[in-house]
């Protein structure tokens, strides 16, 4: 008897709606039973529907699944309890808090929702004490299910170093030069046309995100609400000729002084709390740092830990701020698909998704 | 009768030397009379010793030339008053110092002196009038020659912003993270095995650079030296899979408030003084300055103005210093050979350097 | 007064589209009066409907412009008489017939009606007797103007030494395997997401026409119809991670037995007909043969002769059929906007086009 | 009591011996004991002289051996068996004899004796039963040991299908065109400065080898020699931007007529000798056949069955032949490396190589 929790993915035709199908295969605890998708593709067979562009073939068992439209009535009768969302901003805005309310546990990678005061914006190393903030959007929405939002892929890579080091030294200032992969515009996306021998300086709407999220991430739950971390960042990003991986050139303010050594030694230090340690797919180095001058590099370094593990290195005194490093997300995974799932991972280790009815 | 100017150019078989060689092809002022290259090929035809990697073809009447070893005996008894030098900087050290010594003008390309008290680190539209510095260097080192240098190809994007910026507000601190065409790194450069899918966030040398080389460039002269300008710079500079074309994203402290109008206003009033307008290779706009959201771009911006133009771009607050902004240069001309001529042509305007014997 | 003849470049917003335009600027014989384009720029400023994606600006004369839709009656009452078609081929085949009824001229890229039996497919140096197939056409359809076509971009660099081979030796058959740049999929095109770090072995549509376009081109003109050349044509289509310019691996089967160096001499003695030569955009040769065993090169090959010569290089006996070689043309040069142009231009020496009324 | 044979890897510090490396770690039946490197790296720790290029990190338990020098003496003493080598062409000819002479077991990646009529040239899946030529062998030069060698990588692609295509209809002709990933030339290897936003129709003595391997690889073993298979083959080979994976457009002559179903249904059913089917390292399905248009591609499919699975598509008649199709395989894994670690499987199953002393 398979006891694992059945899932949806909505949106599951998209570039990250395949990664939480391809993740989810053999997943230990949870099973897609239902994908969604636009328009175009519901009621056609996923394996049919979909342009299969991530690494592996289309999992058997979800290629037979007839594609649903994205809506409450879609999930029900299902036995899912557990939704993964891979919404575009603007749908999910409206689709995910009627999910809420009929009951179902949502885990959102969209942006919608993620500044909400009562809506936990969730990496478990970094502030798995916000998932008690469901406390809070329960009382408040009436809800039965509930919706934990996970950050931005780019904000994903720079809040892992900057937790080391505001829990080592606080932080004042951050400053932050990202150089994404085109795999974060998903599919079809960034037009060859424009990145072949080229760099963009803009992706819309990122450096708002960036630039708030990490003050959310680390900032501290006071009764019903999260007070936001008071450093400052001001971000700059960019498109590069990259498939997968997000670096970040990073500099940084702390409050207390202390030296690259010290700096080194409190990253390397960083393992987040004890109950993530045993799930799934949590990696056994959440933040691996690196000695080498060259390192992290996208394509060396963003499979590391199965993709949810964030690359550290290059920490250097800086002349301006405090001290510079360089910071390597696997977008799609860490910073998608992989963080949405560990969130759910830990809502059934913190006890607000039974492992089973 | 051709009384163009004869020059050398050293290693004129690397990647800037070709650019040196396909640049002065047809130049009004100068005609390239040697080529030096190292013991494996002096002695061969430049045409069958180079491995000619620049657009174009290889100038008909350079291809015939013998490739001559690198020492003053090979530009005696040919004319040759002038000199552009690109020389690793090993060599440099000792070669170019002698040709000075020896009565030749050297426009320098290579690192090896730039940072002397009383060698004149160049741009034109700059700081022309650090050409001064020549007499303190005649002066002390009994030279009937003399060196004027270029700047880092990454300092030259970011110095141009800087001045119309310190001219109009004063700065404090500058950052800058770069990402630099593979161009940069001469041929063969960069193994593609290292790049391709990757950014690599580690250039030997370069952040050491790109931190001291402006405050070179925006000192003033008083009396027989530079005195460095007083702000600080921080760099983290990147290697990633582009052709031709350095960006810069910067975040710059400023003396005086400004608003991002007010410091638009400034980089687009830039013109770079008298002097320089009317020079062969000086560009009619030195920096171009852009309003999409999503300029300057390597590929699209780098050959503005046959590649003498800086473009910058994005000027927007930022919450860290003041203000924010990206900016590009095409590292193998303006910020390299097209560079080191636009030098010479000023030391032929300010009278360095006699149009004809 | 300038006596150009005013032209109207039908889908001028695309990617070819824009090269026509960026050509025709300081054309000696045509000028721009009007672009036309899909309903969703129709009716606003070329300069704010574009997405300028080809080098250089667009040209100040023609961002001005309003963009009519494409039909007769936005041509009429504007002086043109000359129609350059960028227009896709669904499009092109309804309103390209349309035009040359209402007495344009017009010289279309698209694929549409390039078999047609009274169409001359054409270019210039192979066959630019095909023109009087014009005749025919009139004859037949009772137009007052008329189309002519130019072929495939693959097509283009192929047909060029085949047409040297040809008539040096008779052809039997051709095997082609082509190499293309994403600009021939137009923008946005190619994703990013499909092409880093890949090839693509399909191209729609693609392999049918490198099949049968050589065989018109080659044919002969016999009274009011084309006599298809009888050789075979076996194509393997391949998008590669390549800006601009089209590679094709070709081995030939001949009627007369030939050495290699019989084959490069009959290469490099090919001109194509007196009355091409002095045409504006004709190349001074229109196909150069290189001699380096790594040659042509798309990135440092694409531009000769301003994009208008093809270069081909490595022949080498072939041990199935006869000779084996490689080719190279500039997709959007040579192969569309470029090629377009030059067919208007043999038109106006022709006396198919009066230079002025 | 680990009973795992103990072998060196020759030129381990290159990118196909860190394949060897990387592959054989927790191998079941092999163990690395022994690497041996250039005179550069002899006498260092492995993990300090090797620049780790492939993906994963260096192995515990290799990065701790000291870089012999690689010579008999280095071998002995060790308990090693079995050597896999990478050397390059010029030394293996030396060295490689030496050692089977000595004893060894040598399965070579190297170029140099694949040709010599009493060394096998193996692919187990193609033609295991001329490991048999291993008899001739020692019978000829009096070994104790004895050298078997794996294909070019090209080659290894190219044969599968032709393979298939032999045994059901036989072979007259082969046209091949190769666009090659660049981690085919080793480390540093092709120069970003070349092939970015490139293509490079030339590979120095990659199309003599694609034209020859295959007719011995085919051929019959008869007595104490191979007779090569009397098919023609004719190459074309090319270097792509792409990281890993070598595909090849092919067009094949057949000695009776198929029609495309039937050649599909040839390719598909193949499965490869019953020896070959429990070796650890053999893929469950070496040829994958797929019928996507646009398949297959390097990106997406040079990882099917971990890298050792062959995957060809777009199959159709051809013209000119009688059928093309496209081939591709992973160049550094089952074209390399794991090539020749499935020879050595292979051997032992085959009784010459013993599991145990």
């Amino acid at each position: 008897m398979d006891e694992r929790i059945r899932v949806a993915v909505l949106a599951a035709t998209g570039a990250v709606g395949q990664r939480f199908v391809s993740l989810l295969t053999d997943h230990p605890w949870f099973e897609v039973a239902v994908v969604t998708g636009s328009g175009r593709s519901a009621g056609r067979q996923y394996g049919e529907a979909v342009n299969w562009v991530v690494p592996g073939e289309i999992p058997a068992g979800v290629a037979d699944l007839t594609v649903q439209p994205t809506n409450v009535a879609a999930l029900e009768g299902e036995g899912v309890r557990l939704v993964f969302s891979a919404l575009p901003s603007g749908v999910a805005r409206e689709a995910e808090p009627e999910m809420a309310r009929a009951g179902f546990v949502v885990c959102s990678n969209a942006s919608a929702l993620r500044m909400e005061p009562d809506v936990p914006l969730l990496i478990p190393e970094i502030n798995a004490d916000h998932v008690k903030l469901i406390e809070a959007q329960r009382a408040r929405r009436n809800w039965e299910g509930l919706i934990v939002t996970s950050p931005n892929c780019s904000t994903t890579g720079i809040v892992f170093p900057l937790k080391a080091l505001d829990d080592a030294f606080g932080l004042s200032q951050v400053h932050a030069v990202t150089m994404q992969a085109i795999s974060g515009a998903g599919y079809p996306g960034v037009a060859s046309f424009d990145i072949l021998d080229n760099v963009i300086p803009y992706i819309k709407g990122e450096e708002e995100k960036v630039e708030s999220e990490p003050r959310k991430l680390l900032g501290r739950l006071e009764g019903d609400a999260i007070r936001m971390a008071d450093f400052v960042v001001s971000a700059q990003t960019h498109r590069v000729p990259v498939m997968d991986g997000h670096l970040a050139a990073m500099s940084v303010g702390l409050e207390r002084e202390a030296s690259p050594g010290e700096v080194r030694e409190a990253l390397a230090a960083f393992r987040g709390p004890e109950i993530v340690r045993g799930l799934p797919s949590a990696p056994t180095h959440p933040m691996i740092v690196r000695e080498e001058p060259d390192r992290p590099q996208p394509r060396r370094d963003r499979d590391a830990e199965a993709g949810m593990a964030i690359t550290v290195g290059r920490v250097q005194p800086c002349p301006v701020l405090d001290v510079k490093l360089v910071s390597l997300v696997h977008n799609t995974l860490r910073g998608a698909a992989g963080g949405a799932i560990l969130n759910a991972e830990l809502l059934v280790a913190s006890g607000y998704l039974a492992a089973s009815d």
